[in-house]
């Protein structure tokens, strides 16, 4: 039986620049016996192009098509979605703005033209742009975010990432950001699992070092989650957590072979 | 029986620079009956200096020690508080950085140096400031912010307060914030019941446009709250906010005669 696979990239299949041990051979043996493999990050600073040609780099053989990020899904949801007039603010870095034009999307800067509000991570992030997005708000402007990551992990620690933008507007407008659309977002997994893998999500697997993005996701739209511990997650935090992964494994080189069929040959959940 | 008013400035005592009709006239009357009178802002983008000019310019006889902010209930906190070699990082305006100086305390823009970061409303948020906060946080220090308000009334409209630096900070860390001292803080009423009026707060009223901080805060201290309909809050909010008012009135004029006895001769919160 043909299955899916979605892979999370930083902390699952590479650190950095560093290829995981394994995490080659493991993709070339899903592919050899059928089964599809995606790329899936929340991350919005970066291009799908940059992605394609860092993973190639690493030697994993990727195409356009099988990288996903959340400006990409953002993209893909208000193409369905906008009509004729509609407008888009963007607060965030350039690869968003383009992930938006790309798929024909029109953009805007002026408050009082916006019909929806695109927040993403942006390092240039000012009181100004967010005075922006809330008067566009207030205009009836709906507010969509890329991701909900709080941080995220750089050399020697961590730095402030989306949900410090999706904060500062709930903090003003004092309600939630209608639509984060990255992961644990089901839409996220919807768009994936039906538009790229085409198959049913009980044949699909997710697999990642997130409990609250990646697993959650996996869990949420009824695919099998798999935890690597190569990233932020170790396995003391499983206890605490609400997200619980169907697998734990060491790390990606382990996931041929605890899906080779649908009955696990794995550990399942760590106990204690 | 001596009684204290702590009176909310923009929309209970003036709305921009125009005073409340009446206003002067009701404060003159608490005066020479015996009452103390002190005004509350939770506003952190003017000095005290500021508002006495411009209480005074609209013809309300005023000194330093009857206005109150929450720059200067910040100071006033971490003076009691800060040690030999604490240091704190302010993400605000040039006001709140004065008051906090004028205190003695040392402030510092080096995330490895700060015991407390305080954030206050700041109209060039960046990302950079806060990233800086958000390391300080990381190694230590403890969060602090002025007020709550997640905007400010403007000519035309509203802008992103305090509320959204708060936002943007909780958005990263995942945890609340501390300590918010201005409105409805009870930290800030005792300051002022106990320290200012040196009054039980059962002899004390608290007037004001809005009902999460102004009467919020009457109510938790013991006050007697009292709003006015100048302000932001309609009639027809009451039914459903949590926080009720023991009086309503038109405005700060009636103020006078509905608080000649502790029996009150005030409509009481109004019905539907």
């Amino acid at each position: 039986m043909q299955k899916g696979f979605i892979f999370d990239l930083d902390g699952t299949v590479y650190i950095d620049n560093q290829l995981i041990d394994g995490a080659k051979e493991a993709i070339e043996k899903l592919r050899k016996r059928g089964d599809k493999v995606v790329f899936l990050t929340n991350k919005s600073i970066e291009t799908i192009t940059a992605y394609v040609k860092k993973l190639r780099k690493l030697g994993i053989d990727v195409g356009w098509e099988h990288v996903i990020n959340s400006n990409l899904l953002v993209a893909k949801y208000l193409s369905n979605r906008i009509h004729e007039g509609d407008k888009v603010m963007v607060i965030g870095e350039q690869p968003l703005i383009d992930e938006l034009t790309a798929m024909g999307i029109p953009i805007t800067d002026d408050e009082t033209e916006a019909s929806y509000v695109v927040l993403g991570w942006d390092r240039q992030f000012t009181y100004e742009k967010l005075n922006r997005a809330f008067q566009a708000w207030r205009n009836g402007a709906t507010l969509l975010a890329t991701n909900p990551d709080r941080t995220c992990p750089v050399e020697g620690g961590q730095i402030p990432d989306c949900g410090a933008m999706i904060g500062a507007m709930e903090g003003a407008t004092g309600e939630k950001v209608e639509l984060i659309l990255g992961k644990p977002s089901p839409l996220a997994a919807k768009f994936i699992v039906e538009e790229i893998l085409d198959l049913p999500p009980e044949n699909c697997y997710i697999v990642g070092d997130r409990l609250e993005t990646d697993i959650r996701m996996g869990n949420d739209y009824g695919m099998h989650s798999i935890l690597v511990l190569t990233g932020i997650t170790e396995k003391s935090m499983l206890r605490h957590s609400k997200y619980k992964p169907k697998y734990v494994i060491n790390s990606i080189k382990e996931v041929p072979e605890i899906t080779t069929d649908l009955d696990s040959k794995a550990l399942g959940p760590l106990k204690k």
